[in-house]
């Protein structure tokens, strides 16, 4: 079988760096090109992980020169703003896309601009399909454009959302309590992010305004179009932490029962909801979600337990790749017919 | 001025590890006497730390011996069931107590013995004073058994109590989700906090069951007593979680409003509970508590925020010092009449 | 291509964790069964990362069990002294094997025997082949037994061998000071490396008497054998240091220069050693081989520098991996025939 | 007794911030002011931890304000090549200084411009004592200027300085492999040091040119004067790595004996040496120095084992204490006639 052609833009962050780490490894894609908009050069030398195993050099961003290698697909680790120029002149090239920045995650655009900026790119949000695989399996297989989904977003959203669909659990008054590795915060070297102040070190940042809040519960309230539960918006409190480790995000959920609260008939919920698919795990007994089961794979560990009447769910996962990289190559296998995990055991 | 003469209970594990290191600078208290259960001999053997520094050998706890010593206090960092067994002893000879397990921080004896074991001293029950300075210094001043707190509940109190007390926020509905460094978990090895399971690694645990729940809800439902909100009972949902670091608890809590919220009504409310409180610092702006901030002082920075309407309040501590080590020399200081910061610094 | 049938016995280390992960995406080799000595039931339970992508069940260890999975390989990763009681029973129902334990890693049984104690499978000593694919490719293709090398020889071996073989350095004077991963203690839990005492820490062992002495002299010594250095015997010191960190190996290493050094010979006789072999890197220039590179590969990054006529190398690998089973799975490869590399990027 | 005044100058970094912390607790020293280059305004802004704690406002340097404050002493934690426009400046004043940068450690101004950038102040060069307490406690107490010894060159001058004044030692041949904690480096954020950089990652750096190389020779060389190896030149290669954690250096030294070594022999000088210096300990049997043992501490450990005839020695500190900011207060204690340990346990 021919190996489809993949073009990497952004490859000098943690996210292209997973990226060409898990194409080495696939078996029915290659990397051809790398492009990036600050570090250019061999790859081996902007990531010396990999001397010996990729031989590209990184350029900087040319939608024709990119359209010369006849990529099958671009996968973009550029960030919001920017990678909302590069998608459009991908696109009108013919070239599928699986955006990693937040550009594309929220339809609505005045929501998005509220968030973050002003939005260039009206076309791309009407045509992008939310790359959550589990949810969304068929519109991303014939997807042009895929927003994948973002690393708190996906820890959060995989453990709601069969309990929000099937009304076991109110849509409003949920509490997100998570925690993420510093990999999370990017390359960047910053004040905050000094090894010797960020580690021994856990603390919360971005109270009530932080940009994953709206992505969670706007793509959780469009999950709920089609079931008893469509119309209600739901409504939450996001609250990150830093953890001092590489990677890794566990969201504790606070949410309240709609009916009394029962962890066999929760479990059951979400044992149903993610029977066939092969990336999410629930976990039941002694054995709760941790970054640590999760950690260098693509799944995403989920569990409900009941305290004192309340609700209370777990969603762990690697935010590199379940949160960002291999996500987006569970949703290349989907778009291109591979198998859903091929590449990413 | 001639100093008191303390002894250490259970010097071999990491709260007596620490009460040792406070002793060494303290102006006014000398360490006369180590005992304890498992590990005998000098005291640099079983800390290598102390070497050159502390001349003291442990001893098995035998009562008689430490009356010998003639001591003004004797501070007890005992697991909790055996903790129950010295004290009487202690009592019996008129020495004061500061008793750092969980063994007289409830004072409902049926609640205790609900969440740990028959309990065999009434008498130490009905006599012990809660050791949480803000709040019992009087009691404390004069008290011959202080049960110093728990380090969750500590982290969890200083933020709560003033707004529960004012009737800021409901007694209901509270939900504290806490994350500690592993020397909380004291000092014996395990599978779970053998180094590599534990570096690296973000989970929570104790769902629902966690004996400091019971502490944080008592204590603050005492602590309503003589205000507008006496005869509430404080109920929450306490979720802690480990965090791959030495030291240090940080907890995030969440509370509904008794009116509209407002963070700088709720931050002034703070602000005028701990205004002459030395080691209890409110965090405004964009300072928010942090483990790394506290780590190695007797402080707890606590703050408050509003977001969507809903209160969300932090508080940290050093889990080994105010919550443990620390507090019970601040308690030591009120019990003798010293400077409530003598040697805290 | 049918894929050949995969023997794990001591799956529930971190080895054997390493095994089993390398095993998933290995494109022509299949794990049929694990067994063990301690641990038992479901793979998934012992390791909960392996829920929902490995079925199998460990069991105790039985050769005629074994044998009826008609496995073309078994792969051992239990300690030694158990490792030499196995393997006679798998080789004698022509079980091909790959040790990880030190027990056939030392061709002098009576070597073995001063540092370990008594052997009791001469046979398999004398079939044993020491399993550096970058030295023994041609015996490891049609080895019955491999025994793979130590993880700290292998950081030692890379960077001195073509250097001793040269001539370049002299065979004895060298200094091995190498600092290790916690992993490479391996899983049970002990005081020593329970995560508190362990974590910000970093200290010396073992001096004067690690196992891993012996074993980087006599495969040193052996490589000299048809080379104009044959005869001489390598002698050194090795000294290990933990380092609070996951995994990684980093040995740096001091030896005399055989005549006076030169930093652009010394790299030259490495490169050329290592031109054609895939999981050697020699660094040149700034950057030095990091834990970090290595991290989660089977590369072993090496470098030569002289400081004041003073040879000083360093080798750094993933402790868990080139040191010990990716490296398991490069023999498996050239055992039979498969590309050096399979499963290994 | 009235307490002498200190005047801080680089109050922002990480030394600075620990000469604040002891300095609460000294029990005869209080600091009246702090100024820096960079950050300015109340301490507490600029390390949170000091709120409720220290008062001041840290503000630009300037000579004639500092006089004003009376100060006692000033503790300089400016970088090297600044400290040496500063301190001529306050010496011209009459203030007695204790310096933490590089510029007053090397006497000989050739080799300081050699390793660092031109000397401009030749005066204070003269004045300078080496402020290592356990060799020139004498000349410390009546010093104008003390240069506070680097952390690395502490951490190997403790245990080769008896060795080699007694002749046991060879002074050339000698290699100190050290590895630091990161706030060696300290506190302006880079890539290298950026947290998912460093984090699990053990690596060396400063191959042959670390500039504590020739203060370690320079100054064991000056040791020599009046013994038996007067006129010899001490001639080693210092190598450092980085360690992932926050605080602690271990030095492990390899020297060539000078006669058959005897680890007893070797044991008894180092203890005559330091039999009655308070912070230095000679660790023989089973406890090795390791950097937790003396992490918060002044404490710099010590040991020497024979390997193989060989001379292995150890030496750890705390970096930012022994190695920086508590050996000045040491320096301090003496030139006031304190207690050596005042305010140091």
């Amino acid at each position: 079988m021919k190996k489809i052609n993949v073009v990497l833009v952004g490859g000098s962050g943690y996210t292209g760096f997973e990226i060409i780490r898990i194409l080495l490894r696939h078996p029915h894609a290659q990397l051809v090109a790398s492009c990036g908009e600050s570090q250019f050069g061999p790859l081996e030398t902007i990531h010396p992980h990999f001397a010996k195993c990729v031989d590209l050099v990184q350029e900087a961003f040319d939608a024709d020169r990119i359209a010369a290698h006849k990529p099958d697909v671009a996968i973009l680790c550029a960030p919001h703003k920017v990678a909302m120029q590069y998608v459009p002149q991908l696109r009108a090239k013919g070239i599928r896309c699986v955006d990693l920045s937040a550009d594309y995650r929220l339809k609505d655009q005045a929501l998005y601009e509220k968030w973050y900026c002003p939005h260039t790119d009206g076309a791309g949000l009407a045509e992008a399909v939310y790359g959550l695989p589990e949810f969304y399996a068929d519109a991303i297989r014939t997807a042009g454009l895929v927003a994948n989904p973002g690393c708190y977003p996906t820890s959060a959203t995989l453990p709601l959302a069969p309990l929000l669909r099937t009304g076991l659990i109110e849509p409003t008054g949920i509490i997100v309590n998570a925690a993420s590795g510093v990999s999370g915060a990017g390359k960047s070297p910053s004040q905050k992010n000094h090894y010797p102040e960020r580690n021994e070190n856990y603390e919360a940042y971005g109270v009530g305004n932080h940009r994953h809040t709206p992505e969670i519960e706007a793509n959780l309230t469009a999950l709920l179009a089609g079931t008893a539960m469509a119309g209600m918006k739901v409504d939450l409190i996001f609250q990150p932490h830093l953890v001092p480790m590489d990677r890794g995000i566990l969201s504790t959920i606070y949410a309240t029962p709609a009916k009394p609260a029962n962890v066999e008939e929760l479990t059951q919920c979400l044992q149903a909801a993610y029977a066939d698919k092969p990336f999410v795990r629930v976990r039941t007994g002694d054995t709760l979600p941790a970054t640590k089961y999760v950690a260098n794979t693509n799944f995403c560990d989920i569990a409900a337990r009941v305290v004192k009447g309340n609700v209370v769910l777990f969603g762990a996962l690697d935010n590199m790749l379940k949160g960002a990289s291999s996500q987006a190559i569970q949703n290349m296998n989907l778009m291109f017919g591979f198998d859903e995990t091929a590449g990413l055991f």
